[in-house]
């Protein structure tokens, strides 16, 4: 294996673990998470959230500073959430996440481990076009059961 | 074990059959099915589907003749969902699902087996409100993904 595919390897199981922590505090706040969401703009989420009320949040997973920086369609997502969070490991370097092009000003920002995670800065909520609400609510519910009967049942594989 | 447990369970088993023809019947008509559902109103859809449109159908499992013409609730359905269907299993008298009282003008009849299953007689549609499919589809959404996450993350258990 080289450095590099082991460095992905590394970022990817960091990923999982910031995943769990998100998913984890999302419960306890009632927002139910799936990850990696294709979106109807072609992008893929990390983590899309619903909470009972309907509010979509989305959060983008970065492990490395190179991974962050280096993100330059990540105002994509934003017409696709209410909220939008940034997620890093704990001890990543915060400061980071507070440069100008990272739009502090209304991205949020999770620090997770593998047990949990904290909002360390809340997001600036900007509501959804109604429209596109239902639409990708729908998506999310179809894709969720759909990935549940992939589970259950062999042939109903394939989805997504 | 009693004859009343053993019927109870061949009944279950066969239940479970009937259900995974009818997912994978749906499935083809890009139809997405969730088992075990708990409405609104407090009732649980043996199978609940949505098409990529929106579209809700429920569909009603019954394997014996007691269970087909005890069920004096299952109007309640109706106004959650755009299509409802009974769904029994091959070698089910389909002359007891074409009596007045079980609504043939309106309720659909699927007949499955294990590996597959086919409509019998189409269901009549009866849109929806709008409000009440808005608030069904985000419940299966959240239902669908939290089982997920309940399977992947045991601490994220009993959302159902």
């Amino acid at each position: 294996m080289t450095d590099s595919h082991m460095s992905l390897e590394t970022d990817s199981l960091a990923a999982m673990d910031v995943a769990r922590g998100v998913s984890r505090l999302f419960y306890r706040q009632e927002l139910v998470t799936l990850s990696e969401v294709p979106l109807g703009n072609g992008r893929r989420a990390d983590i899309m959230a619903i909470d009972a009320k309907g509010e979509i949040v989305i959060v983008e997973i970065k492990v490395s500073r190179a991974d962050l920086l280096g993100d330059r369609k990540w105002p994509d997502y934003l017409d696709y959430c209410d909220r939008y969070f940034w997620a890093v490991p704990a001890g990543f370097d915060l400061d980071l996440c507070a440069r100008e092009e990272l739009r502090p000003d209304i991205a949020g920002l999770i620090v997770a481990d593998p047990y949990d995670a904290a909002i360390v800065r809340e997001a600036t909520a900007q509501k959804m076009a109604p429209a596109r609400r239902k639409s990708e609510t729908l998506r999310f519910g179809r894709r969720a059961a759909a990935r549940l009967l992939a589970l259950s049942d062999p042939h109903l594989a394939g989805f997504d």
